[in-house]
This record gives C-alpha cells, sequence and structure tokens, in this order.
C-alpha cells in the first residue's frame, strides 16, 4: 500500500517511542516540522544531542546541577540543620515554587517500587548518613509522593534514622487547596480527617 | 529563583514550540530524554536532521515523494481520467486507506484562506491546466475539507474549470459513520439533509 516517504516514516517512528506520543501526534508533529526550516530544526536536534552532555548531578544532594557542589548546596543562607528528601530534581523545582522551604535537598532520584525491581540500593543514598552527619541535621523532611512506592521509602528513611536524635516528619496529606470535599477520594478525605488540625478559640 | 540546568532548559524551550506541547509536557519529555542513552537521543536528533533533505515532492501530483514522479502517478494501473484534488499529502494517505479509490491526485499544498493570507497563487495549481489536459482528466473530485478554507478552495477550482467539458465532483457531506443523530450539529445535519438519497422500492 501506499504510504509516507522512508524518511518520514522514520521519524514518526522515532517520535512515537516519546512517553504520552501516539502515532496521531507523531504524524502531526512530523508534518509541523516539514513546515519549519532546517536551520529551526537543526536548533531542536542541537538541543537534543547536547543536553545530557551538558547536565550533570551534584555530589551531595544528587540534583541536577550546571557544577558541583551545586547552587543551593554551596549557599551560606540555607539552613543547613534542615533536609529535605525528595524523589527528583523536578520536586526540589515544586519546593522551591512556594518559596517557604529554605534548607537542603537530598534527592534520591527514584523511589522503591519491588513491582519496578527497584530497591533501596537503587536510590542515590549512599553518602545519606554521612551528610547527616557533616550538617548536624536537626530535622530531615521526607517529601516523597503519597503514593505505595512514597510510603514504602518513607518507611525505609524511618528505618535508617532509627535510633538517632534527628526528628522525621513527612509532608501533610488532605484535601488540596481550591478542591472540592464532595469530588475527594475517600483515601483523601480520610487522610485530612486524621491529620486535622485544631482551631484555637481567641 | 533556582531552576533546571540551563541545557534542559533550552531543550524544553526548542520541545515547546512544537505544536499542542506546553510547558509542562516539554519537560515531561525533557525528562523522559534524560533517563534514555546518548545513543537512543542521537537517533531522535538524527531522524530530525535528515528527515528533510530526504522527502522531495512529486512534479506532478505535489504529493511527498521518494522518486519523481511518484508511486501513483507513475502506475500503470491508475485510472488516469480521476483526478481527486486534496489539501495536503495526509489527504492522499486517508484517501488511499479507503481502498477505493483508483484515480490520481493533485496535492495543492494549502487551501484557500484569506485570514492566513494564503491565495490561489500560493496553491500548487501551476501545473494543474496542464495536467488535465495531458491526462484528458474526465472527472475531477474535489476532497478539499468540508470548511471555508475547503468551500473556498473549490470555489476557485469550479472557476478554473468553467467552460470545460471535466466533470466536477465534491465529496459527500453527512453523518459520519457511527455518529449519532442526537449529538449532530445543525450544520451537518442541514447538509446530510439536502444530500439525502432515495431509497427504491424492490
Amino acid at each position: 500500500m501506499y504510504s509516507y516517504p522512508r524518511a518520514l516514516r522514520k521519524l514518526i517512528a522515532e517520535l512515537e517511542k516519546l512517553p504520552g506520543i501516539g502515532t496521531h501526534t507523531a504524524t502531526r508533529l512530523a508534518f509541523h516540522l516539514l513546515d519549519k526550516s532546517q536551520q529551526e530544526i537543526e536548533e531542536l536536534a542541537g538541543a537534543l544531542t547536547g543536553f545530557k552532555k551538558n547536565i550533570s548531578f551534584c555530589s551531595k544532594c544528587h540534583n541536577m546541577a550546571e557544577e558541583d557542589p551545586c547552587q543551593i548546596c554551596s549557599s551560606s543562607e540555607r539552613d543547613q540543620s534542615l533536609l529535605c528528601v525528595v524523589e527528583s530534581p523536578r520536586d526540589v523545582i515544586a519546593m522551591e515554587k512556594t518559596g517557604e522551604y529554605k534548607g537542603l535537598y537530598h534527592v534520591l532520584r527514584g523511589l522503591i517500587s519491588p513491582l519496578d525491581d527497584v530497591g533501596p540500593e537503587d536510590l542515590a543514598l549512599a553518602n545519606f548518613r554521612e551528610r547527616l552527619q557533616e550538617l548536624q541535621v536537626q530535622e530531615v523532611i521526607i517529601a516523597t509522593d503519597p503514593s505505595t512506592e512514597g510510603d514504602a521509602t518513607a518507611l525505609y528513611l524511618k528505618k535508617i534514622l532509627q535510633g538517632s536524635d534527628i526528628k522525621i516528619t513527612r509532608l501533610a496529606q488532605g484535601l488540596p487547596a481550591g478542591g472540592d470535599l464532595e469530588y475527594a477520594d475517600e483515601v483523601t478525605l480520610s487522610r485530612a480527617l486524621s491529620g486535622r488540625s485544631e482551631i484555637k478559640y481567641d
């Protein structure tokens, strides 16, 4: 049967490998690119081939960084006694966006997930104990996702810290801001209930 | 404020230029690619830079082709007296998929759209009259979209053909197969009504 030229089919096949991009989207993207100048395409291709080489990871917190140690680890304005443990560099960005957190981070670059064959040894925890001592951490905030994997990882971190005098906390679970109680799922609602806070009288 | 390394931001910015891809999707794609090997990324980049060079257009029907004239134009099994006018190479694929059409194509590579500053002179029509004569076309099937642009283009083609003895037809408009009359919009329904066909008694 008649079909697209080979070079176009190859591009569509490559684009289809990306997550969330099916044949239709890949075809649409390929046709979009066909209308672009070779220079614009080269820029995209250049950004693709170059980006991995230019990204390194901080040897202390394992976050993505342009220098080592990273901007956050080497900042003197950060509270060295507070360590927030997150799954990925994206979570660091999310935390930073709040503008509320002034401590340091530890990026696990994964969560414990037996189904995906990811164990504690696959997480960036080799220098974790060492960091706790070096920084004289007072509190570890576990900011892993409120999922099975996040819970498993939180439990494992608790086990590591057991016996030390470091305080452990976990991000609150409950109704999201602007959310609708009526549409909240049972797990969220029961967690919001058990984590309810008292309103003091004036 | 703290943000992603420069190389990653550059890639996200490049991906965001693609249609239907916003900051969130672009970030997700970039992180997905970060987990891939450099070789896999190079393959995608290679497909991108190479594909435009390897795609040419048929000088007769203006469809995308690997050789000139294209597979369809040079086929002896095609009905040379039937010419289907479509907007883009994607429409050729759609028509071919039906397995019903055995004539030739003429790909306009655009539709008349005054709002987007696209006039008849921007369509691939330079050799249209010449082709009609050369092929001794009996019928021109106008298969442009059932949109304002498609209608305008159909009208223009009608004007070109005026006075010749070539039959002009346009694809039927009506309810899509598997569609629901209840949910059909008024325009579709009124076109389905005016284009109704008689059911003959046995």
